[in-house]
């Protein structure tokens, strides 16, 4: 038997959620059932959606106070046979939050995917291993950095700004994710003219860096623009799945001549989970689910920035991309914005080895410029690794002292 | 000059709202001004997001009492040149709420598309104009139905239940959105016996009901499944947008092998839609979104049932649909649950002529049946639109006695 358990967060004005979840797995399933003739209710017996569980949850004051009385709270647990649907992400989120994402202050939390219907979604391609053996690091956390100001900007700047982020020794350089498909910087000359750029940086340095490029555009052109760009000798593609659909994702990563790693950026995912009450909690929907939709890499609000995110949900969201599951590889975690290089020993505390450290600002802000932000990050990595304090290793790392005295960490 | 001015709602601790302004038009454009060098700043000016106005609003109480400070409130326009992006929604919200969706407390409002850039959307392909010359209907609101308690339950069930709904008078039968692709009732098949029974009922009655099918399954299967579906002999497509993206509503609406009004389900959209602080207005998401993506009816929760969104909201989503735009016809509105036939009076004075009474359990649960409750509720709008009370009409037409004595109205 195979099942999908969703869990959700409910807020509500009357305490009877036993009866709430009932309605709630009859609704979504086979729709009534008391009323229903015996040999009927036999027949639709295997579609009917099961309570799992009823959790009350202490009262919050918040939540009081917003909805100005007593607002019961609980977390309930369904499971719907996965005959009910067809093993596809739209079908299920339509199944599990389609009606109910409509229907007062609920919130979707979890979803278990129990059986077979595990079988039906990839999971990432490479993961955190395959990753690594592209990369060829094996014992640290990766470091990426992100282009910055390249809208508006030409070719020869685009390719300077790689060229200087990759002689730092970064692993990884990311596409600004609002840079799409157009005339200054053509998506197929940034994969070409960048995939130069980096040999070159390693015929100098012998460090291999991956550039993954905004694949942009429409969606039914999205399949044959990968397929290119894995034949123009792309690194990795750097995905606005939020604002596409989770199966567009899942499309990309399964199909069998694209091959690339690819990097989920959270653009958009805000507007579906950023309430208390309503929509998609993070860990799930930048978690989980893009982990099961094949995404190599999940970018994410680092809990350190001005966008930030509460640091138990990042810890949340790193850990249902990294945990174990029968079905799935395990995809980097990447805590995202307001980071320089004094927060890596809390980056490495917090997310441990497998996550990248990603940095923008804390990268191109650095006195020595993009290749002196990315040396920083290095040598506090490799500090933090040896155990030493970043102060001790500053004396010795004349960017990583500069950058210290910049942004804090002395 | 192509331009989108999107408005948003903001609220926050700390007054400075043009400040806050200023930095997302700089922020989600060129990234950095004052800095820049004067010939930067000429190469960069066209590309540069302007701050069209920022206009506070009153304090809210409760926003005041959940966040439990003095919070500013706002409505922010900002226009962004449309050169920024390629002509395509994911791109323009990864533009416009791309990361700013996790940016605290902000939702986005309003996208106003400025110039050529609307070109680039169709809107629907036959509106409402094109949907009353296929129902042969042009006086009056449509009326549709939605099928029960489907789901487990064989293909003769099915045939049967759009019988009887068909023989009532309604204009439309949609699929239960729950409904996918799956063995007891296979698509295909449910568009050919539903287009026999359809054609038998016409024979009978002289009415004619188009019978929207839910199309389903993964993406990239979405466009062939979709032109077959037209070879067979469909009469529209139910399709659950927000579970796909609009993108994908819109590449099938503009598919030339297609040609099939597509009805968006509101599925999800919740999710997004549903808080004060966060996400998408619903005016916005259920209305102009889907209309320029190429919806031809769009559902949204009715101000009256249980699934209920305040009425301004819902007539703001009406408005949005159906209000005069240069490049896009108009779209059916389509309040939906909660509706029985003592309602129609209502729905007529909010909604007007050129909306869909929609219903399901005020169809189906009427003592004589499906047939019964279609009857009922045909008879209910010809009352209203021959001025007469609900009362005086079911003098004549028992069908609607009966459903103003078990659900009210008489
Ligand atoms: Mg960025
Ligand atoms: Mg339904």
């Amino acid at each position: 038997m195979s099942e999908i358990v969703a869990t959700y967060l409910i807020h509500d004005f009357n305490g009877n959620h036993e009866k709430k979840a009932e309605s709630i797995a009859l609704g979504l399933t086979v729709g009534t059932w008391t009323d229903l003739p015996h040999l009927v209710q036999k027949q639709l017996e295997k579609h009917k959606g099961r309570v799992v569980s009823v959790t009350p949850l202490s009262e919050d004051e918040r939540a009081n106070s917003y909805f100005n009385r007593k607002v019961y709270r609980s977390l309930i647990k369904i499971a719907y046979p996965a005959r009910n649907f067809s093993n596809d992400l739209p079908a299920i989120l339509t199944t599990v939050f389609g009606k109910l994402s409509l229907d007062g202050e609920i919130k979707l939390i979890d979803l278990d995917f129990v059986g077979d219907i595990q079988k039906a979604f990839p999971g990432p391609q490479f993961g955190i291993e395959g990753i690594r053996e592209k990369v060829g690091v094996f014992n640290r956390p990766l470091v990426m950095s992100i282009f910055k100001g390249v809208l508006g900007r030409d070719l020869p700047f685009h390719n300077e700004q790689l060229r200087q982020q990759a002689l730092g020794g970064v692993d990884l350089v990311k596409d600004d994710e609002i840079l799409f498909d157009q005339e200054l910087t053509p998506f197929f000359d940034r994969i070409k003219t960048g995939k130069r750029i980096l040999n070159e940086v390693y015929e100098t340095t012998g460090h291999r860096t991956l550039y993954a490029v905004n694949l942009s555009g429409k969606t039914f052109e999205l399949l044959d623009k990968a397929e290119q760009a894995a034949e123009a000798g792309a690194d990795a593609l750097l995905f606005n799945v939020h604002t596409y659909g989770l199966d567009v994702l899942q499309a990309l990563s399964e199909h069998d001549r694209i091959k690339l790693p690819i990097m989920a950026h959270p653009a958009y995912s805000g507007a579906l989970a950023s309430s208390s009450f309503y929509g998609i909690g993070y860990p799930l929907l930048l978690g989980k689910l893009v982990r099961l939709s094949g995404a190599d890499l999940s970018l994410f609000p680092s809990p350190y920035g001005n966008v930030a995110l509460e640091k138990t949900e990042t810890l949340a969201i790193a850990e249902a991309l990294t945990k174990d599951e029968l079905a799935w590889k395990k995809a980097f975690p990447v805590p995202s914005a307001g980071i320089h290089p004094g927060m890596v020993p809390d980056l490495i505390k917090d997310f441990g080895h497998d996550s990248v450290i990603n940095a923008g600002g804390g990268i191109h802000g650095h006195p020595d410029g993009a290749e002196g932000g990315a040396k920083a990050f290095r040598s506090a990595v490799e500090a933090v690794l040896a155990g030493k304090e970043l102060s001790e290793a500053a004396a010795e790392e004349e960017t990583l002292r500069k950058a210290l005295v910049l942004w804090g960490g002395l």
